[in-house]
């Protein structure tokens, strides 16, 4: 094994090709046996084993930095970087994260999670190196997915004026999570399917042999005519933003990047070079399904991934954007690069016209979302809770100032798991509960999630929606009837009495049955509006009041309730249950659970606590 | 007067081109004479008059659309729309907004105040029509130095892509709100400045006589060969992003620029027209110094703008930085566009390797400094509250998860008064208390920036400073010695305990004083921590405790403060004073304070309440 061999990065170095070869070979088998039995990112690195190893023969990470954009492809990295026996515990509780993470190796420069920051975050270090009077290579390593992102082309910007030395891969494999789309992504997909890529790469590996690098290849490439204008527009692009373009390569020609690499190290401006890898490469299923592919739950690696997509919130939510769509055609759908993710893929395949895929670009989806409202339109943007961040401002501003009827579908709200601090989707109510005209709602149960869509249709006001990753619990009915502002009671007892929103009414509904308790049970479907008239009924009934939420306990749904409380001379003790105000790191969802101390022994607890009051 | 003429906008349509230009005159001059009394934005105004009636003469606003990107430049189309006699009201509570006002008038489509929406808004717009298959044109208006905004990017993308008819109008004055900066706004205040720009023009004037207009501009700039690079680029950019591209044209050419609206009007795919015009035009001064004539208070016209920025929380905070900087040169600076307004000049001027200005991007500039704070520097980024938003998600996952010691210095904290609702800093105590690992701090007075600003550079972690805008009203004097999570005791009364923080702890020693109260005053000079030692005092000591901010009352300090007391069991009254969940309108800061219940005298009636418990 050359695998065995690799004590230290450096050692890459000292291998002959055909030993990288070898080596990428043993890491892709290494790849899907580990990843099959944990989860996690597969597609995306089989794609970058041979770019990985390329970066390694030419860099040396214990002086030159390199960040990885969304930084789920840095599984290669880490295997190379002493961390090949964490690998069992991949993704797992207090086990290898499936991100770069700074605590666990000191190859980790910068950590990500959401996309498109390693230009800004590199360009950053890159000027203080120059600052510091420091000589070191900073490389950022994209997606083409995440270039287009907004983020992204302001740092290019930023670069492109400035001249500063730096170097950018773009690691073009023709999608982003789902597939691509902008007018950037296009032309990149363009390229790595014509046929004519290779004829043109092989002149740009000749001339690589050459001296004059760089400005060589991108000469061969002008003299490729008008009539091939797609192929031309990433080096038409870069270069009016002001980088040098080189590429495209073959992302799994290990000799012909570490060339490249070699002689673009040594350039003092500012470099792109753009590597075209397959996603998925070397495990024919991944390479057929790259979007299934892209991150897995485990799975026998002999029969490939099996998708039981059904009886999920998503999937609950996709159907019911599907059959309401059908009755009102002022019904349309967004999405940011994660059309199946938020179940999605039906509603697109039937209504092509009223379906809006804009790639990873979550401030111009939610101000888009607004423009089509503002002629009437009924504009659902369902994106993941911890992505809807990049459009705080757009929702503020553009939807709610102008209290124009948007829908907010939020999917993976409260704890993802496995994906760890940069998805959970803790914030969503703390951060919605600020803006004011938004009305915020939580379904219990996936049975509820139509009943509520369905009435946010036929309102005229923005309105968030907030609902989990996987399946409920437990076989819950919906509400009855959805009046605004009004919370459901679910079970009337005499003691303390529980307020919770979403998948916590589960939680204590449990409790109630596990210790046998006379809770009243109330099921928070508003976040916001609070239920005032219900909250003076508990106040003048001497209740004291438990509220549960999985967020974050800082201007969360216990906050708002608390503060209405007050307002109404409230005299009773309440209690708000959340997540603690620290980021909430990676394991089972039940897990973390358990250590944020949200259970329905915790709940007992609490309940006992407020009982004696 | 031309100008009295204009009952409906389309008798634009019917005046000659002799009377048009009258028209722009009557227009400049009236807009000197109204802004000169009222304040405003009067640079940018003057710069797009003939721009405007340009497209009232090609374009029919009771059928087409506009979107007015920021929307400060929309002073004309408000005189010519029918408002021109509100003008005396102009920025004044319940006057005329600075912004385009849904509310105001049919012809205002969509509200804008933050930067660069107008094209995704556009877009929405765009494919509504399509979808319900109605047909008018929708045009975006703006500027050099949004356009360059990651979002306007995100919004080209999707556009050129997807080939959806609409209208870019690039309005390029060489500048955004200080200086331009970035690639894209470099290449494009090149070409204003070139003298070879009007030679060029003038075939496009010719070309547009014959019937192929749009091809044949474009063909004639590309005659101009790679030696003339720079001037080529914004129609490589564009063209190499899908978007049919024309210009530059003169943009205080009414004949031309309406000519060549009234041909890419019946063209179905996305052009981008780009216009050059001189912000300030028409008046000297300003024309000189549009930075300085951006946004003007009252001002005689005669003398022109007196320059008096002393002793505001920004100067306080730019001397302090300069101060700061010199001892400590690991300190850098960042803005985005904002240089002048929180008060960098001087720091820029002295430190021009350690001062960026990143443009209007806000993202990139948080991850941006991210990185620059990874490398052991400390960057302070200084922005408006309200732009800060843009940047939320950036905050939390690249500053906060990786706990980086970036400063935040938040000028325009709480009410900045006639800008109005999309320029209130009324937000941010909520959206940045909801983020674990940040220290939120707030001077009560100018003379304590410099003190938690130094404070700050000593510390290891992400900090948040939040400030006014203008002036402190009393002479109170800093705080003697700050320590983590310590409150000051202003006044150490018997009766009601009042936590306030920023200015509003003036308005409580005011109320003191007024009333001759025996009020316990702390000045809680961090918003997060609280003091919890400091609570459980006040707790055994059974004060009730009023909390005062200038924040919306969700999620912000009052609410930090009531969570912390309800898990310290407290057992008093708690009220919280800050702004009712709306938006707050335009008007005097005080005014806004009266209208939001944050005076003196309510101050009064709340602590009578609270004692009577």
């Amino acid at each position: 094994m050359v695998l065995d061999k690799i004590n230290n990065p450096e050692d890459i170095k000292k291998l002959t090709l055909k030993e990288k070869k070898q080596l990428a070979d043993e890491i892709r088998e290494f790849l899907i046996d580990k990843v099959s039995l944990t989860g996690g990112h597969l597609a995306s690195n089989l794609g970058v084993v041979e770019l990985t190893i390329a970066l390694f023969s030419s860099f040396n990470f214990d002086k030159d930095k390199i960040v990885f954009d969304v930084g789920h492809q840095s599984y290669v990295y880490k295997i190379l970087t002493g961390r090949k026996d964490d690998f069992d515990n991949l993704r797992k509780y207090k086990g290898l994260r499936g991100f770069p993470s700074r605590e666990e190796s000191k190859y980790d420069f910068f950590e990500t999670g959401h996309s498109s920051t390693s230009i800004s975050a590199c360009l950053g270090i890159a000027r203080a190196r120059d600052i510091k009077k420091e000589d070191f290579n900073v490389i950022a390593l994209i997606g083409d997915g995440s270039i287009s992102n907004g983020m992204s082309l302001e740092a290019i910007n930023d670069l492109g004026y400035n001249k500063t030395k730096m170097l950018i891969v773009l690691n073009d494999n023709g999608m982003s999570i789902s597939s691509n789309v902008g007018g950037i992504s296009s032309y990149l997909s363009k390229i790595s399917i014509n046929e004519k890529y290779l004829k043109v790469k092989n002149k740009i590996k000749h001339s690589l042999d050459g001296t004059k690098i760089g400005n060589a290849s991108i000469k061969i490439l002008s003299r490729v005519k008008d009539g091939f204008r797609a192929f031309l527009v990433p080096s038409k692009y870069f270069e009016a933003m002001g980088l040098t373009y080189i590429g495209p390569l073959d992302g799994h020609d290990i000799a012909l990047m570490t060339k490249v690499f070699n002689r673009v190290k040594n350039t003092d401006k500012p470099v792109i070079v753009h590597v075209v890898t397959k996603k998925g490469k070397g495990y024919q299923k991944a390479l057929e399904n790259p979007d299934i592919y892209h991150a897995v739950a485990p799975f026998d690696k002999a029969k490939g991934v099996e998708i039981n997509e059904k009886k999920t919130y998503s999937y609950e939510f996709g159907k019911a954007m599907v059959e309401i769509a059908k009755k009102n055609n002022r019904v349309v759908a967004i999405t940011a690069a994660m059309k199946n993710g938020v179940g999605l893929e039906d509603f697109f395949a039937r209504f092509p016209n009223r379906s809006f895929d804009v790639g990873i670009a979550e401030e111009h989806a939610v101000t888009f979302a607004a423009g089509l409202a503002n002629e009437k339109l009924i504009p659902v943007f369902a994106v993941y809770s911890t992505f809807l961040q990049r459009g705080f401002d757009q929702i503020i501003h553009d939807v709610c100032m102008q209290k124009l009827h948007v829908i907010f579908a939020l999917d993976r709200a409260g704890l993802v798991g496995n994906d760890g601090p940069t998805h959970q989707g803790i914030f969503d109510l703390s951060y919605l509960s600020l803006i004011p005209n938004l009305v915020i709602m939580a379904p219990k149960t996936t049975k509820e999630i139509k009943k509520i869509l369905s009435w946010s249709i036929d309102q005229d006001f923005p309105i968030a929606i907030r609902y989990p990753k996987g399946k409920d619990e437990m076989n819950l009915s919906a509400i009855d009837k959805i009046t605004l502002g009004k919370w459901e009671i679910i079970s009337n007892g005499k003691d303390v009495a529980i307020i919770a929103c979403g998948k916590m009414v589960e939680k204590a509904i449990m409790t109630n049955y596990k210790y046998n308790l006379n809770l009243m049970i109330i099921n928070a479907i508003f976040i916001k509006p609070v239920d005032e008239e219900l909250l003076k009924w508990l106040r003048d009934n001497d209740y004291n009041i438990l509220t549960i939420e999985d967020n974050t306990i800082n201007g969360g749904m216990g906050s708002l309730i608390q503060g209405k409380l007050n307002s109404i001379n409230f005299e009773g003790t309440i209690k708000s249950m959340g997540f603690n105000d620290k980021f909430v790191e990676q394991g089972s969802v039940n897990e973390l659970f358990e250590q944020e101390k949200l259970t329905v022994e915790e709940i007992k607890k609490n309940v006992e606590i407020l009982r004696r009051k």
